[in-house]
């Protein structure tokens, strides 16, 4: 089992240095007629968990990227008593371990769609992968199941999935619909993708190379969205658009993102849970 | 009792209309060379509740008041169950009626601190009033407990505290301090005022004039906070620290603010809700 979370973290880390590396060259490659400044480059902070373990915040404020992080933590220790009862395996045997990385992304252009993405291997006395990626076009012009980005990035996360088990796209992006929707707006977050949790299909190598996959077809697809949409201007009503769409991001974070939450209610990383929150915002 | 809820009501009404004068009289007021553009207004938007009763939404986006809701609603009708069961009388009989006013302000201006009042008549088989003020200062300098701000916000609620009873005021002063405080951040949102609930002394006539008093009270010693800090001029750091200060006030109100979780989860009007956040908020 250490061998296990060992090759997981080492994962994470190696993926977050592929994210990191392409959202550099992202930065380099913006035409600069639309993204005035220097490209961005990502700042690595560290951060120890007083209970156990830590983590690496990666954080770029670029020319392109408004605002992006890009992070991994590994901690370990105890659940409280009454948290354990609600995880699986945790009731016998209240001690945990996790590890995985997370990434949020704000782009400066109204055309580029914002997303997020974050896979994790959890384990008590079970062990199960968890995560997914979901992206949120900002324009209403933008926020529909036929939209080229959407398309694309739906096909790349049905591709992840289909190469391991041809029921798991479905339940995953329904999933993501539930999961990602803001009922006091009657409205979805964005135009969706995967959501999974308590993976475990009886096959840990198999699951491990699940959670690759996505996280490799997730960068992939995503780079080729702001490669393309990177190079069309916008306006300052697009801008506009895209900063009250942003209220919408907090709103969900705060009020129903059980990781949000749940970090900020028992002593997280603040910096790193409210990474997520965008740089501007407006609320008309 | 009908007509104490009554009588409630028109107060309610009375004062938002009070304000609402008052506001936009220092809009007419402000110094042209700081505050740019024409002096704002009130705008009034009435809204049904489908359940029973409704309100007036009274925005205005000004040039010294960048975005000031004071609104008033008076509904009726019959709590859930499960939710019955946690307030006063409603396990008896889950009707109710609740009328009140609530004003959340945001100034241009950093140098003028922010501001929150809401005063409220709740009626079950027990009838009850809650409510109270708080003062936001938004600058690092200006959050302390003897800048003249704080000082004559504290003097203002503790005089109308003291009228009615000297031990309201100690009592209510700390609930504020309690409930306007972000566990996450270790900090508190404002620099305080009062917070009181389940107000009942068994002097309906007395409660009520204290109720009122609080709410005159309110209403001169902000206006006379305004008058002077709008004289100041401020700088870009100032504007900015206020934005990025801005952001403690939306973590507040979507994470721990009872009414306004309260409200979005059970089909409030989201509109007025959410007219609490502000205009701009910045995470960077």
């Amino acid at each position: 089992m250490i061998e296990r979370r060992e090759r997981a973290r080492v994962w994470f880390e190696t993926l977050r240095d592929q994210i990191h590396a392409g959202f550099e060259a992202l930065e380099d490659a913006a035409p600069a007629d639309l993204f005035a400044g220097d490209a961005g480059r990502f700042v690595r902070t560290p951060w120890d968990r007083p209970e156990g373990g830590g983590g690496v915040m990666g954080m770029m404020k670029g020319r392109l990227f408004e605002k992006v992080g890009v992070h991994c933590s590994t901690v370990h220790g105890v659940f409280p008593a009454d948290y354990a009862k609600k995880v699986p395996g945790a009731e016998e045997d209240p001690r945990f371990y996790a590890t995985g990385i997370s990434l949020i992304c704000h782009p400066v252009s109204p055309r580029v769609p914002a997303v997020h993405m974050n896979t994790r291997l959890i384990s008590t006395t079970k062990t199960w992968f968890g995560g997914g990626g979901d992206l949120t076009p900002v324009l209403d012009a933008d926020r529909r199941d036929d939209h080229p980005d959407t398309i694309d990035f739906h096909a790349a996360m049905k591709g992840a999935c289909d190469a391991f088990d041809p029921a798991w796209h479905a339940k995953y992006k329904q999933w993501c619909d539930e999961y990602f929707f803001l009922p006091h707006r009657n409205e979805p977050r964005g135009t969706g993708g995967i959501f999974y949790d308590h993976h475990d299909s009886g096959d840990w190598e198999k699951d491990f190379a699940f959670t690759q996959t996505v996280g490799e077809a997730f960068l992939k697809v995503y780079s080729e969205i702001v490669a393309r949409r990177m190079q069309e201007p916008w306006t300052a009503e697009e801008r506009e658009e895209q900063l009250v769409r942003r209220g919408r991001y907090v709103e969900f974070n705060l009020l129903y993102d059980r990781g949000t939450m749940f970090g900020l209610k028992t002593g997280g990383n603040v910096d790193a849970i409210l990474s997520s929150m965008p740089p501007v915002v407006k609320w008309p």
